[in-house]
C-alpha cells in the first residue's frame, strides 16, 4: 500500500491533483498493471507516482519535467515511494514532443495543455487515452477542440465531488464546508486500430 | 488496459459499485501492484476485476460469494479480463469467516457487512484498510459501531458524486440528469502493530 | 427589497437558516402575501423576518422563542426591517403548546422539533405546511416519524447545495471551497378537509 | 398559499425555471412585498406568478412576451393564481427597451438575455438587481460582461442544486437518479444612487 500519511501530506495544495481525481484517471480509463503512461508535467510527481503505484512491476511511467527543482523533487519523491525503477522523471519540455510511442495513457496537467495534444496523439497506441485536467471551462473547451483536431474521439468531460459524512453517536451529517471544486478532467480516446487505417 | 466497454456495459445497475466509488477505494487507501485483497460478496466479479488489475502480477484477490450462479458468473467475467491467476472466486459464506491472514484491503458490499467486520480485522494486516459500502446512512452507523468495537479506527466515510461536463461549439454545461447518489464508502484501518501490542 | 447587507450579515454563522434554505421553505411550500406563519423558534429573528417580507403587509408571522435575549434581538432586528406590524415575536414556549389556529405554515427549527408537531398539526389549517430544519438525518427520521404520528403526510426531505461559479475573463470555474451542507428540510403536508373528516 | 400541485405540474419540463431557482433570485435579492419586478421573456408565466405573489398586493409585476401564444397562456394562467391585478403579461419586444423606471428587479430567462442588460439597467433604480438565468457557462460571461459594460456590478453567479432525501423505515439515503443541473443564476447590482452620480 501507498502510504497515505504521505500522500495526503504532499497531495495538498493547489497544485496537485487530489486523490479522488487520480482515481477518476486510472479508474475511467482501465489503466492496470503493465500498462505504459506518459505524464506531464511532474510537477511533486505525486500523479505520476501514484500512476506508477497501479502498473508496476512492468509498467512504466515517464513523467516529463521542465524545471530543474520540480523534477529533483518528483524524482526523491519517487524513490521514498519505492518506485525508482518504474516512475522515471524526465527533465525535458512536453512542448517539443514525446519520444514514447505505444503508450497506454497520456495525461496532461498544465496550463495550455491543448498545445500538447498533437504530441500525445502520436505517442499513444490506438485505443489508448489522454486525459487532461483543468480549473476553468475555457481550458476544456480548448483542449476538447485541440483533441478532435488531433485525431481523438472526446469520450467525457467530468467533475469529481466528495463529500465526507460525519458518522457519530450525537447524529450523522455531511461535512459543513471543504472543497467544492478542483478541475474538470478530460478523456480523449484515440481511435482503434481499424478505424485510424483510412487517414493512412 | 481494461476494456472500458464492457467494465460500463457490465457495471451498470443498482447491484454493481461503480467505477466512481471502485475508484474512491483504490485509490484512497493507496493499494497498489503486489497487494493483497479479500473481497466479499463477489456479485458479477467486477470490484474484483478491477481490484485485481491493479494488484496483479503478483498480489491476489480472494472474492467471497455464496451463491452458486454469482460465483460462477464471477469466475467467468475474470477469465474474460485476462485475471484468473490473480482473482479467485471461492464460493464460500463471509458470515463465517475469513481464511486469509495479513491482507492489506478487505472490502465488504453487502447488506450486513457489520456482521463480518471483526473477520475483516483478523484477516488484515496491521495498518490494513476495511471499506464497507452502504446505500443508507443507518447502516453506515451501524458499520462504523461494530468496527470500532472490533478494534478499527474509523478513517472517514465518503461519498463521491460524478457529474458530466458536456462540452459542446454551441456552450457548456453540466449534465441534466443523472445519478446523484449510489452509496456511502467507509473506511476502517487497522492499528499499526506497536498500537496493537497493549491488546496481545 | 430587503436589505443584502444586513441580510448577509445577520444570517451567517451555523445558527441562522441561510438564505437558500429559507429560499426552500417558501418556494417549495408556496408562501405568498397573506399568508399566515407561525415559526420557532426565533432565534436572531432571520427566518421570522425573511416570511415576513413575503407575507406582508396583511398576512403575519408569530415566532415563539423562550430565551428573553433572543426575543429581544429578534424584535429589534424585525423593527430594523421595517416589519414589527408583521412579524410578532412571542416570549413562549412552543413545546407548550401553539396558540394560533387556521395558519398555513410552521416552521420549527430546533433540536428535538419531533416534539413539537402536534401543536404544529393543530395550529395548521388543512392543507398547510410543517416545514422542520435538521443538521443531522437521525433528527429528520425522528421528525418523520413523529409528523406521521400526528397526522401529517411526509411530502419530501431535501437538501440545498449552492455553488458559485467565478467568472472572470481568465476563465471560469466553480467556487474552490465552500459550504458543503448545512441542514436538511423536511416537508410536512396536513392532509386536506376532506380527508380530514373521517377523523373527526 | 400558491397551490403547489400547480406549480409543480406547470413548473416541470426544460423550458420552465424550477421553483428551486426562482426561490433563489427572491431571496438573494430581498424581493418582498410592495416591490416592482420587470420580467421576460414570460413564457408560461410561472416565474412572473412565483414573483407576483410575493410583490402582492401592492407591489407589480410586468412579465414581457413577444409570442402572442406564450403572451395567452401566461395570461391565463395569472388569472387561473389570482394575481391578474399584480402580474401583467405584455406583449411586447424587450429588445426594444423597457418603458418601466425606478423599478427593484428585473428578471431575464431568453436566449442572448446580454442584449437586453442596458434596458434592464435603465429601468432599474439604484440599488436594485437584475437577474439573468442561463444553462451555459459561455452565455453567462456574455451576461456578465455585457453587464458590467452597462453600469452594473457583478454581485454574484450560483447554480443551486437540490436532492431529496429518502427518508425510509429500512433506511435513510439520498435519491438515486435526479436532475443534476437546470441554469447558473447571475445577480447583477446597479450601483447606489450617491456611486452613480459622477455619472450623471
Amino acid at each position: 500500500m501507498l502510504d497515505q500519511k504521505i500522500w495526503r501530506k504532499l497531495s495538498r495544495g493547489p497544485q496537485v491533483i487530489l486523490p479522488k481525481d487520480a482515481a477518476m484517471i486510472s479508474a475511467l480509463t482501465g489503466l492496470q498493471s503493465g500498462d505504459t503512461v506518459v505524464d506531464a508535467g511532474a510537477g511533486s510527481g505525486w500523479l505520476a507516482i501514484y500512476l506508477g503505484s497501479i502498473v508496476a512491476p512492468s509498467g512504466k511511467v515517464v513523467s516529463y519535467e521542465w524545471r530543474e527543482d520540480f523534477a529533483a523533487l518528483a524524482e526523491k519523491n519517487a524513490k521514498k515511494a519505492g518506485l525508482e525503477g518504474v516512475v522515471e522523471i524526465r527533465k525535458a519540455d512536453v512542448f517539443a514532443g514525446i519520444a514514447e510511442r505505444g503508450v497506454d495513457l497520456v495525461t496532461l496537467d498544465f496550463a495550455e495543455s491543448d498545445k500538447a495534444v498533437a504530441h500525445a496523439f502520436a505517442a499513444l497506441k490506438p485505443g489508448g487515452w489522454c486525459v487532461g485536467y483543468h480549473p476553468n471551462v475555457e481550458q476544456v473547451k480548448a483542449f476538447v477542440e485541440a483533441g478532435e483536431a488531433a485525431g481523438f474521439a472526446h469520450d467525457q468531460t467530468v467533475e469529481c465531488m466528495v463529500r465526507e459524512l460525519l458518522v457519530r453517536k450525537q447524529g450523522c451529517r455531511p461535512q459543513t464546508t471543504g472543497i467544492m471544486h478542483t478541475g474538470y478532467l478530460t478523456f480523449l480516446k484515440k481511435p482503434a486500430a481499424e478505424a485510424l487505417k483510412p487517414k493512412e
